[in-house]
């Protein structure tokens, strides 16, 4: 049993701080070793969907991988849609199933299923641990394949990776008997920072000023500081639009003061809704370059489709790269930080310039987990004209970037006056807004599928108030939301962590209270609107018979005893000024668990959103 | 789409009558379709982990395929588990996973996962609608891949099937459009009854002469009235006892008399757990004649495992088997009743004597979905010697027979002392005893895993009141137990459907009553001891400092505020006599959903089952 006791050690060596187990008796060695290891925190949650979806919440807030453990059987497919999101979102896991050995797969024993990559296209990678590990050689391959498994989830673009642990009985040490932790050889890779070579950086520096309206858009990101300042200084020396969802973290670092010119655009959703040809025509990109994962806004997915740049480079250091706008010309190979640093570098070089920071060290400090980002990005000048770029350059990208600013700014204005208006029902969308706008210092901001992260993307984050936003885009699943906010509180448990979420994603992942560690810092919006609703708001069901039963599939909850049952400081609301006298009460940085509940009535919610659609339409001036 | 309309009608003419849906936009085609077919029964279950066993339970109840239909991404995952348990279990599903169009996967659209065979070793097969239509040969092609799958699912043994459904927008259709469903050509599959040839027969009805010592045990079976009949005929002619685990539904049906040497023992939990070699010898069999599935009783597994015997002959027709007791020497391709029926026509035409039954007309009844089995089986008079058997054989055989029967009957005594005695705890192992002599008239019983199927396997279910016993035994997961009840509660709304479950098993599958389909006849009995009691029970964990945060997980819910939630009748029981008061009104013919929570205390319950083990161990003489 040593060998398999040795995987704790192992993983606490190769840097893994957090495992989540849950309870069953196949895997009691792993269980039993890892709770004794004195260098990991290791947490119990009953529930395996919740349990994986935790572990993930867990490791993208730490930014670091963190160990799974379950018992044989479906235990292990219960963690199939969380392995899934971190597949998709590059999470590292690394999911320990315990297993019967091979001679007693398919012979009707208890809890026993064909465990081999049982993940199959959602995993990195499958490894077999040796169910007898008494010749040397299979004890080489035991603790090789862990520090493998471990690699190969963090290796860039990260993920999750399968460990299946054949184990025989007897699974427990005797009463008393103490398990030794025998310092294990790893093996652990350093990972490299790929650079572009002078001559590829010269010839893309080169299609770049050829190129008249670059446009570069954002997909779904982390929070990193080092990037917005890269970001920032290509933008001001090309005077190109960046635009990004809210998922792409690009809103304003705390003390910040970007040039409205330079800022990063995300109101994409509002302006592009607008039926004017004529700013579809301005906003029309010749060179699109993209970073990160997918996109929120289906507006600007469509009108990208619909442009068709003549060219589009996607930044990406590794990994299969999609064709989102069907318009794909050129892979780069660099961290998006990398690249927009050299661009800016070389510009400034070819022009004789020299600025500040290389971002190096901010990467350093970004990468830090847990800590609550506190860079104040030095406020830079506007150039008269982009650094490196002839007059007659710069004035064509100025003109192409003017309308993209012009088309942010409107979109602010009208948000805020259309939100503000007296007259208006209780309804989800301004509620949301109000939410919002009260979002503490320093949060961790969740959002739910489907409709919060929808509602947030249009609303966006408050800026200067280190609000990082998370959101399970990799499969854009509703069903382990919670579960993933309740993974981040564990992770930082000074920090606030917010989720906002609709009735439906909520209730399907109840357990992810179903455990017993205390998130003090947890806050909880729930949008009950007793339906999907996100089906009464686009055409198609909301014009059919079946819309109620089998598309908004009514449910009649209140959360009120789920927070009875798992001890969460409950709140409610069901008017605005209600609303208002939560927030405050609800966000205050008092101890404890809380659930915020808005109840709006979906047909309402409906009717409202549609007026907001119906006014993006004709407010365009 | 009019092809992906077909789907539903196909479905319809190939005998599926229920449909699970999940609500989902991908998956809009199929809801409408399905929902508004007029021959099927559509109903939508938000959580899919949840659907699939509530589908699993409608086809296990009505013993015909069910149809599931979810939406792209992780949805389909979620069914992984139940789908996973029908594959063991043996329960024909065919799954309809919605999904992006080939063209549309790993382009970073929101749920978009990789969908192609999502169930792996799990699943029977898999197939890939044609994403377009138009040409006539994938007309073709989409229809019959339908029929395909259907039949697949339905084939001995049955089984999980999956069909991949790729879908272009539009999803709807227009408001007020009409669906036409046109008849289309589907491919029925006559599925054929093997039968052996006579050299063969002989052959084995030799072997089995010569065999001194026969026994012949049961794993998990549905309950079959035909199959009842013949094993009786065939354990009285050849004098061989029968052993099986509660889930091998052996016990005595309605209006059946048995004589007790002639009836099927189930007591083995009881009697093996006896430390006597003597005993041990004298139940020894030299020929082991098996079928079925799994079994729940440790003891017999590893007394069988251990005792060797010379030849173990497993009765299946088709499919992998198990060697599950390490001793198997032969594999007949016959069904179960088709196999005893020869052995005893071929036993008494040799020996020149007739009786009456035939069996294959009782075997249409028992295959007649839903209704309450009602055979009264005539009472078999036990013969001088058994039927085609030499004096002396019969008297070997006899004298094997014995000490089983022998062994039953003491067993059953030393339980009904033991359980009444006056100086007991409250305790859930005798609260489970009450709870199980009280179970309704024609009761499905579903059994949870992991203590609520032990204890039931231990205490057994009364004879004659034509309870048929159902346990997710295919992978013993605590998964999906509640949501197989609900399934099963909604397949038989005139039966009462009663499932005996425990807290972790409960808290795991709330998400069983979170539709909006109304089940009065379900009576759930919730033994809650707030936590994995089991791991307190078994040697190994109980004896570990992480037995109770890592092993027992205590938790502190109780199920009042569930059942306020979705409506549940709720009742209480902390000692005996509330227990007694409560479970007459609990199981009367009320209609309305119940819930019967039974609170104990974890350690006393231990401590007591830990006394009935000694107990047993010293009390046999």
């Amino acid at each position: 049993m040593q060998a398999v006791y040795n995987i704790a050690e192992i993983c606490a060596q190769m840097g893994i701080t957090d495992v989540v187990l849950s309870p069953g008796s196949r895997c009691a060695p792993l269980t039993i070793s890892f709770a004794r290891h004195p260098a990991l925190t290791v947490r119990t949650v009953p529930d395996e969907r919740a349990a994986a979806f935790i572990g993930l919440g867990l490791a993208q807030s730490q930014r670091r991988a963190v160990a799974l453990v379950c018992t044989s059987g479906t235990a292990g497919l219960n963690y199939a849609p969380a392995v899934a999101e971190a597949y998709f979102q590059q999470i590292p896991l690394v999911v320990f199933t315990a297993d019967r050995p091979p001679e007693w797969i398919d012979q009707l024993d208890g809890q026993t299923i064909r465990q081999a990559d049982l993940y199959g296209a959602h995993a990195k990678g499958t490894f077999t641990f040796p169910a007898d590990t008494s010749h040397a050689d299979a004890k080489w391959h035991s603790a090789r394949l862990v520090s493998e498994a471990i690699n190969l989830a963090q290796q860039f673009p990260a993920g999750p990776v399968q460990v299946n642990v054949p184990l025989r009985e007897p699974f427990y040490p005797k009463a008393g008997e103490e398990l030794r932790f025998e310092p294990v050889r790893v093996i652990r890779e350093t990972p490299s920072l790929p650079t572009l070579p002078g001559p590829e950086l010269l010839a893309l520096q080169q299609a770049l000023r050829q190129a008249g309206r670059v446009l570069v858009v954002a997909g779904q990101h982390r929070h990193d500081d080092a990037l917005l300042l890269a970001l920032r200084q290509f933008s001001a020396a090309y005077q190109v639009p960046v635009v990004g969802d809210v998922i792409a973290n690009l809103h304003q670092p705390v003390g910040a003061t970007y040039d409205l010119r330079t800022a990063p655009l995300s109101k994409q959703d509002v302006f592009l809704a607008v039926p004017e040809p004529g700013l579809k025509q301005a906003l029309r990109p010749e060179l699109l370059i993209t970073f990160g994962q997918s996109l929120i806004s289906k507006a600007l997915k469509l009108y990208l489709r619909d442009a068709q740049p003549a060219q589009h480079w996607h930044v990406q250091a590794a990994g299969p790269v999609a064709d989102t706008f069907k318009s794909l010309t050129r892979i780069i190979r660099l961290e998006p930080t990398t690249f927009f640093e050299q661009l800016v570098a070389t510009g400034r070089s070819s022009a004789g310039r020299v600025a500040g920071a290389s971002g190096s060290t901010d990467g350093s400090e970004a990468a830090n987990p847990g800590s609550t980002p506190s860079v104040t990005t030095p406020r830079l000048e506007w150039p008269a004209s982009g650094w490196g770029l002839s007059e007659q350059e710069a004035e064509t990208t100025a003109a192409y970037a003017t309308p993209w600013y012009k088309a942010e700014s409107w979109a602010k204005e009208f948000l805020q006056r259309f939100l503000s208006q007296a007259e208006q029902p209780f309804n989800e969308f301004t509620a949301f807004h109000h939410t919002l706008r009260h979002l503490p210092e320093g949060a961790a901001l969740h959002l739910a599928n489907s409709m919060a992260v929808r509602y947030a993307n249009i609303l966006g984050v408050p800026d200067n108030r280190a609000v990082e936003v998370f959101a399970n885009r990799g499969t854009s699943g509703i069903d382990g939301c919670t579960s993933t906010a309740v993974g981040a509180a564990l992770a930082q448990p000074e920090r606030p962590v917010v989720l906002l979420t609709g009735d439906v994603a909520f209730f399907y992942d109840r357990n992810a209270f179903w455990q017993n560690y205390p998130t003090p810092n947890l806050r909880v919006v729930l949008f009950n609107n007793h339906a999907g609703g996100i089906f009464r708001l686009i055409d198609g069901p909301r014009q059919q018979p079946e819309l109620e039963e089998f598309f908004e599939t009514h449910q009649p909850l209140t959360a009120e005893n789920t927070a009875r049952d798992f001890g969460l400081r409950y709140f409610t609301a069901t008017t605005f000024a209600e609303l208002k006298l939560a927030l405050s009460a609800f966000f205050a940085p008092v101890s404890g668990a809380a659930l915020l509940e808005i109840t709006t009535d979906s047909a309402t919610n409906a009717a409202f959103f549609e007026e907001y659609r119906q006014a993006v339409k004709t407010a365009f001036v």
